[in-house]
Order: C-alpha cells, then structure tokens, then sequence
C-alpha cells in the first residue's frame, strides 16, 4: 500500500483557502484547500502537536478529533483535511519520531564503525527522543499491541514510519567495518528492527528512573546482535537467520509488505 | 518466593467448618476452617470456575470478590480464605491451566522421540487447552503484559505456573533422540518456554477462524527451534545461546528466581 494513502498530506496545488476562520465543524468546500506551503506544514504541526498534548492529558480513546481542533484553533473540517482521523495522527506522530531519530543518529553513525557502538548508539538516541512520550506509550501500548490494529508497528497503515525505521539499520549495518554475507544483507535490518521493538516493549513497561534499565538493555541487546552477526560468517547458520527472518514475514501482516517493498 | 505464599491453600489440619453458610461478608472464626480434604478442594475449585467465568462475562476489572463469593454461594471470608485476592485468582487459573497442559502432553511425550513433533504436539495440546480463554485473553492482556505486574507469567507470584510450563519443556528436550550439550540443559528448557510465551502473545491477538493462524507459527517455531537445536553441537554457538539466556534472566524480574530456584 502507497505510504500516501495512509497519511495524506495537503496535496501539492490546490486554491489558497483560509479555512482556520471556518466555522467550527464546517467542512472546506469541495476543492478548498485549508492553506499550502510553509503555512499548511505548520497548520499540520500545530494539529499533530496539540493532538499529542490531549492525548498525553486525557488518553487517546478519550479524545476526539473535535477537541484536537478546537484546542488547536482550527475547524474541525480543516483537522479532518489534515488528518483523515485519529489514528492517521498517531500515524502522523510515528513519522515524526522516525524522522528525529534519523536526524539524531547522524552523529553517531558518522563517527563510529564499530556496529555495536553504531547499535547501541542508534537505540539510546531512540530513548532520548522517545522519554517524553513515556507516560503516554504506556496508555496508548494496548492500542498498538495488536499486530492487526493499524496503529501496531507491524501494520500496513504503519510502513512508512517502519521502513525509515528499518532504513537507519541498513545503515547501521553498511556503515559497519567486518562483511556481512550478501543473502543476509537484506533480511538483518529487518530482524534488527524487530529486536528494537523488543526493546520499545520493555521501555513501556520500565518504571526505572530515566528508564535505566531499558537502556542497559540496549547496550546488552547491542552486544548481543554484533557477536551473532559476526557468526554470520559461519555458512551453516546462515539458514536459520534466513527461517527466522521468514518467520516474522509470514506471520506479522505489514512484514510481508516491507519485503515486497524493498523487492521492487 | 515459596510458591506457598503465592497461592494460599486450605491447611491440612483445621476444624472443620461449615462457613458456606455463614453470613455472607462475615469472616470465618479464627482458627475456624472453611472446609477439608475433598470438600474444600470442590468448595476452592468451585471460587474458581465462578471467578472466571464472572471475568469472562464481566471483565476482570469490574469482577469484585464479594460479587464471585455471591455468585458461588460462598461467603466473601470463605472466598478470601481460599484466594487472598482476585490476584491469587488469576494465579489459581495460570495453575490450573499448567496442570491440565501437564496432564494433555502425556500422550505426545509417551509416544514421540522427534524433538520437532514432541514441541510441536507441546504448543498444540497448549492451544487446545486454551482455546475457552481466548476472549477472556484479549481482554484480560493490558493486565498481563507489564513485566512487573504481579499477574505477568515473568512475575514472582506466577513461579508456581511457570515452573510446571518449563517442566514440559525439560520433558520435551529429555525425552528427544539428538544430544544436547550439558552446557545447554538447564537453559534451553526455559528458552523454549520463553518462545512458548511469544506464540501466546500472538495467540491473544489472533482473531483467524480455530487460531488456526497461531497453530501454523506453532509447528513452524516448533521446527526452527529443533534445527537451532541442533546446530548446538557447534561449539562456537553456545555462548551465544548462554548470553540470550542471561539477558531474559537478568531483564525479566521473574526469570531470575526462577534460575536460583533450580539451581538450589
């Protein structure tokens, strides 16, 4: 499914409109587009922004799409433009910490050719981004939980957000000095991924000041992939990487999508 | 934590009582004892089907004692003689489940020597017995998943349960054609387990007619795990296997006590 689909975005011509002086719950009229440009990038943050504000304060099933406008000061046709619904906001929110988190890591993996330095690095500037939302990934992990909710990580809906996920461990993994087999190049990323949801699971959960604990994992987690890549190199492992790998794209319904993405 | 102070039973020697029929909400006499022997196996066994079958119906959340005490025509002191909480329910459950599992694999183990089939027939007989849960499951996961919540199979209180679980598994790798390095003996039963808890995890969420989509995940764990299994007799795996095992048991707050356990 074309990321476009499941995060729309103000489309690139479209008429000048002022649709923040709408009236509240009006919807823009057919072929009005609420602003373009710089302005429309900024009417979507303050919307994302606010919306993520609400749900931190009053829980994600308690908040409607109503109040997200309203607290925004824009109509609630004009947040519907935005964000076809709440759940493309949240979707609107995994984006945004994707693309954080590829800006943050550009020290790190600029600097470090070791991949367990390169790993663990890559997970602990995810905590850091990550720590605001703390509280609220706690209330908010029964809706992702489900692998068929278009909110879980493994969804359709969420490619987008996965596959520049996925993307800063290609290159944690490329960037890395020791070769890696060419049949496992394409599979660990994914599989490395997939051990930081592990990690983003135990982070819900840490009550640990500044989540210490989870970040103690990183660093062991970290430690752990590099030396079972470095076993890489013995040829009579290399097909359980690949069952393993296969597991996770038959049975989790967005992963089999990311590997046809990445296919064609 | 002796599993005693977990799941609290009715003392072998007490006075025998008739407290079924005391007021309701009155708390038996001191030294009085609701029942003995078989009859307060029947009375203990008869809190517990009714518990469930109020969380199922009502939600875990909304069940109180006084309303499964009422339910089962006990008092609410007779109630809380046998299960000190609605916690201790829940662990009365996890026992029960792991007692019948124990009971259903018999069949499989008596008969299989391939380590494949005995897992494979392992994880099914566990379906099988879980299957009138499943709705109760997906509800009742938000209290389960926290690693620290005394409700977690990882938790201090579920040792009792997750022992019994593990002791298939040692079962499951004893009674397999194929030698398994003393090294890994003690630690492959409970990563085994540990897998068998990720098949549950999908198992809540999934919604395919019969579970028929876990039932599938479970014979195909069940073969990558006897191949990873098997590519134990490479010495320069082992420690990898050994750092996997560490990390659970130093990250998840029950697996600890569970290795000091066996090792006393």
């Amino acid at each position: 499914m074309p990321a476009a689909e499941n995060e729309p975005r103000p489309a690139k011509s479209g008429t000048p409109a002022k649709s923040e002086k709408l009236a509240k719950g009006e919807k823009p009229a057919q072929g009005e587009k609420p602003a373009k440009g710089e302005k429309s990038e900024q009417t979507r943050t303050l919307i994302l922004e606010t919306a993520m504000r609400l749900f931190q304060e009053r829980g994600y099933d308690k908040t409607t799409m109503r109040a997200i406008a309203q607290e925004a000061g824009v109509s609630v046709g004009n947040a519907y433009y935005y964000f076809a619904g709440k759940e493309h906001l949240i979707q609107g929110f995994y984006d945004r910490i994707a693309a954080e988190h590829q800006a943050a890591v550009r020290e790190v993996l600029d600097r470090e050719t070791d991949l367990q330095a390169r790993l663990s690095g890559v997970l602990q500037a995810w905590l850091d981004i990550a720590t605001p939302y703390h509280e609220f990934a706690a209330q908010f992990f029964k809706n992702a939980a489900d692998p068929d909710s278009p909110l879980s990580p493994f969804s359709a809906e969420s490619e987008h957000a996965r596959e520049a996920a996925i993307d800063v461990h290609r290159e944690v993994l490329a960037g890395a000095k020791g070769k890696v087999p060419a049949e496992l190049r394409d599979v660990l990323p994914e599989l490395m991924w997939l051990s930081q949801m592990g990690l983003v699971l135990y982070w819900v959960f840490d009550r640990s000041p500044g989540s210490e604990r989870t970040r103690r994992l990183a660093d062991r987690g970290a430690r752990l992939t590099a030396r079972s890549i470095a076993l890489a190199r013995f040829r009579v492992l290399r097909p359980i990487v690949l069952e393993i790998h296969e597991l996770f794209t038959d049975f989790l319904p967005g992963m089999a999508q990311t590997a046809v993405a990445r296919k064609s």
